[in-house]
């Protein structure tokens, strides 16, 4: 890190020495330097599996081919490079961690995304779909027999896999999709069949050039009965490459990004699979020809299956911190360096980062990061706990991609804009990272609906346990403006709980409203949909600075301590300013509202000397950025 | 329209045979049908060069080569398809204006920029470079000699033009660029010199491959004495395509989109220009040596000569109005069609607009395009004038180009996620228009410098005409909650001005407190920056209404009228409901801003009957759309 620092304190004297308005810098803006131990708030941050992650970091600052981007090739180089990129990082992920380890070691795989440094998303993408998609189903779905028969397999690469679940109809509807597997009780067989055009599956990564099996999500029938949406595993290419009998794909094309990935569409033809290839821990057919299943009734059997796969909305969620962070790290460094001129004189320069507007920008989202990044560490220990608490690990998996996705999607739009043309460059990442992880946003469920599932959750939980009716502050309460007042995580949390509450009972009374005046509960749902949504991020949003307190609180050190409680403070005070809830409902009187704007501005410029610190712990090695993290001048010699 | 509206209600049926549940969707939404005369509304909202319109709109339903898109080729193959198509685009260019028409008759410019049906953005971007900033640069700039002299060789591109102004230390800061002219008296030569790393042309579109010739803008310096920034004509290529001595470029390389466009660096050394190439309408050395100019301070030259490049602003504003219209366009017709299921019963699936969350989406973008393309014509209006408003339209133009970039990057992030993987996809254009797009929000001015430009202007306005003090509404009309009343155009001007008027009085008195408070007036203005910003957003959004009140008033037809009424409704109550001033300000009451947020959902459903006639009047056909704006499902067959 030193060396880096003093990179860019030379830089920003180049950019001094060229410029007559020298003296007019703030020189509280040219120390670049930590403020606290970057590196033991780091280890806080990502506590688990030290070896594994101190092994990861010595890999990847040594790495080249992985590291190789596909900025500028074709389709097809692009797709080339990126799967043998992708089967290399198989072979690395093998030396740490097994197939089992998604369900009894899930912080091996969280430390390993977490360390992962891509020039190349697209790769992770392939090894999600591999891993945690076509994998993870053997595992979570499959029976012992099952997982013998096709773990190691998948490990080794000897079956490359994808997963056959959306189709052209239906995508987050799962429940109703098209594609049968009718039991041929003869043969002991299962014919699968796409039966009309929009049964087909649609947009499967991996699927249109590389992958040999698949995971089927079918409709199962059996003597005549529908028994509901199961896995099947089905080969799809023979050894030579061409396509299985029963089985047509046809490429997807080019995308807006994440062109590595090469996502096609799939037609089944009285394609035939052996009995054993269900996918049966929840449910199959045996000798017999009987479907049995352990769980009943039948759509708790399709939420086991289904919630089988929620470790994927986890790792959008880790991917959204580190795509952030790298983001954030470049974008704050280099508003350290740029100068840009000065309202209304334009002789005057400054760096950007002493800019009011500037800081604006970018410093809630160093905030947003953070704090996801505590609830991230959280549901992490839930997943790692023996007995798992299904119902609240589903929930907040589902609040937190949706959460995530959309922050990280404005973080790097704002990071992208504060770093103008140069945040454009593919060499400085945050523009291609940009059009790969908005992705993120409507796959592994739509965030509209995520957030609905979660407000469902709440009001389903409220019916147990009604929240105390909403009441306003106190007058004095509310004659407060002092700093500390609004600062203190007592305001914030009472703010972020009394929101949720109302919210609750709001929806509650809308719905019933609707009811009553005769719609169906469809109807009254649909209706309310947009105040569905707002309970759902009233949730996560509480639930993440929960966490986000109890974590901070526990920090050792008094003074990193002191420069995380700004940042909960302007996580917070950045929710009440924008949701007008909080005036409308008189939470805070018009006062305390001028008086949050004025303290979201100081908090920004209170964090600006820990803020390089702040980007360091979250451990994104400064030599795999873009040139405009670190001594850009330089870079840009002729 | 005709076939395609059959086509999209056989679409409909396909889903509706291909499910079970076909008995519960609203019958209302299969209507796919025209509510009022499209084509009608579509003439009133492009009024100009009538027959321009048609021509072009005949030759683009026959042009293939032009629409070919570049989606999933390599850089090289990239550059050089775009580079062809730029050359026959120019070719279709010239037989309908010419160069001079920039400043005699924009208006046909804009028809031509409405009419182009973009498959490769690149190729725009190009022409924009070569035609409206280069080509420009002469016209405005030059004298009649050198009018006479460039003009015909950039219509038949016997030069091919780029324009050097940003350098790598300098974007916004136009006026502290550090390249050197200096006059050399003996041989009556310019010397251009780029003194540091930071002074070299930086992003220079069109530089790195295929310009001969740029347009430089560097500091004059004569007989020892600075003379401001100017604009040089220089050849930076000989015929066989090597580079002229004293000039070096290297290859900025891959971007995040746009990649057809061959951005570059440039260094010069000694690079020698004859003295009849210092573009000289404002300023130039005589013979004997002496600068000379019209126009003096150095500063209003300086104004001057950036000003008359403001119709790259008005560019953006039309491009951003067309880009939404593709993507609104796609995005509404893919809901009609495209179905999903309903809250908690998977069953029942209903068409995606008939969602209350989902119209919130995508309605108010609708609202939005419509208020930014009437400030367009009016601007336009402004720019075909024989005396022109300078001020007026410089600061119409900033304002705009601000608000319709920001729209246009999120009206098209909505459009994307609103149709899911779909959206992603480039055959459906949305997603890679979106990352084409965002550079709109930095290029031509960074928005966040355009809005403080915007409040400068508004703050000297208020010292000759102080706004009227700002007054809360009577008791008794915030206690009025009824839709006609919230609808009003009246309640929406009022509020939109009153806004508007108390926020020059508080940035006003911000700044004051803030220097009697011992602040240099620069630190003054950085220190409330983010509130100077609110004020430029709130002359834009109130001038925007105004337009589109006076657009839409006088729109012959009553039908067409009241449903372009709902739109401005909804446009003005958005802002109301997202910006908490109004509550702050206690504008609305409580009970209001509950009502505003219930009208806006009614307003989002009461435009849906109207909304595929309102995309058909945006006027893109809709053979140029992805699949899913059609019969995705036939497109979608093996």
């Amino acid at each position: 890190m030193e060396s880096t620092i003093r990179r860019i304190q030379i830089n920003t004297q180049h950019l001094l020495s060229n410029n007559d308005c020298s003296s007019d810098i703030d020189p509280q803006y040219l120390e670049i330097k930590q403020s606290f131990d970057a590196n033991a708030l780091n280890k806080y941050l990502f506590p688990y599996e030290p070896e594994l992650k101190e092994s990861l970091t010595t890999f990847w600052k040594n790495e080249k081919f992985m590291l190789q981007p596909t900025f500028g090739l074709s389709l097809e180089q692009d797709r080339e490079l990126t799967f043998k990129q992708f089967k290399r990082l198989m072979e690395l992920a093998l030396k740490h961690f097994r197939l089992v380890d998604l369900e009894r070691n899930p912080k091996k795989i969280a430390v390993f995304t977490q360390g992962y440094r891509f020039q190349n998303t697209s790769v992770t993408t392939l090894m999600g779909v591999h891993f945690s998609l076509f994998g993870a189903s053997i595992v979570f779905l499959g029976s012992e027999e099952q997982r013998k028969k096709y773990i190691e397999k998948v490990e080794k690469l000897e079956i490359v896999g994808c997963f056959s679940l959306t189709e052209l109809g239906h995508g987050s509807n799962v429940q109703s999709i098209e594609t049968i597997a009718e039991y041929d009780h003869d043969k002991e067989e299962f014919i699968i069949n796409s039966p009309t055009v929009t049964s087909q599956k649609y947009f499967i990564g991996g699927s249109a050039k590389n992958a040999t099996h698949t995971i089927v999500m079918a409709q199962l029938k059996v003597s005549g009965k529908m028994e509901g949406v199961h896995a099947f595993v089905a080969q799809i290419r023979n050894d030579d490459g061409t396509l299985v009998k029963g089985v047509d794909i046809r490429d997807c094309g080019v995308k807006m990004a994440l062109n590595g990935v090469d996502n096609g569409r799939i037609m089944f033809k009285d394609l035939r699979i052996p009995r054993d290839q269900l996918l049966n821990k929840f449910g199959g057919v045996n000798k017999a020809g009987i479907y049995t299943s352990p769980i009943n009734p039948a759509n708790k059997r399709f939420a086991n299956t289904i919630g089988a796969l929620v470790l994927g909305r986890y790792i959008v969620s880790i991917g959204s911190v580190a795509f952030n962070s790298v983001g954030l790290t470049t974008a704050i460094r280099y508003s350290f360096s740029r100068k840009q001129f000065q309202g209304s004189d334009p002789k005057h320069e400054k760096q950007l980062i002493s800019y009011s507007s500037h800081r604006k920008r970018l410093i809630p989202h160093l905030a947003n990061t953070y704090a996801t990044h505590f609830s991230n560490n959280y549901l992490l220990d839930l997943l790692s706990e023996k007995e798992k608490k299904e119902k609240e690990i589903h929930i907040l998996a589902s609040a937190l991609k949706a959460y995530s996705s959309w922050s990280t999607r404005d973080c790097l739009q704002e990071c992208r804009e504060s770093c103008g043309g140069q945040g454009f460059l593919s060499e400085n990442l945050i523009g291609n990272f940009k059009s790969e992880t908005e992705i993120y946003t409507t796959f592994e469920g739509d965030n509209i609906l995520l957030y609905q599932q979660v407000a469902k959750f709440m009001l389903s939980e409220s019916r147990k346990n009604p929240p105390s009716e909403y009441q306003q502050p106190s007058n004095e309460q509310k004659q407060r403006f002092d700093k500390n007042y609004i600062r203190s995580f007592e305001f914030l949390s009472s703010a972020l709980n009394s929101r949720l509450n109302q919210t609750i009972q709001y929806v509650t009374e809308k719905l019933s409203d609707s009811v009553s005046e005769g719609s169906a509960i469809m109807d009254a749902w649909n209706d309310n949909g947009t105040y569905i949504v707002r309970l759902g991020v009233a949730y996560t949003e509480k639930t993440i600075l929960d966490k986000f307190i109890a974590g901070v609180m526990n920090y050792p050190d008094e003074n990193t301590r002191n420069a995380l409680k700004l940042l909960v403070s302007l996580y917070a005070l950045n929710i009440i300013d924008r949701d007008n809830w909080f005036l409308k409902y008189q939470f805070i009187s018009p006062e305390q509202s001028e008086s949050i704007s004025i303290q979201i501005l100081e908090l920004c410029k209170d964090i600006v000397p820990f803020s390089i610190s702040l980007t360091d712990a979250l451990g994104f090695d400064h030599e795999k950025l873009g040139p405009i993290a670190g001594d850009w001048i330089s870079k840009n010699k002729f």
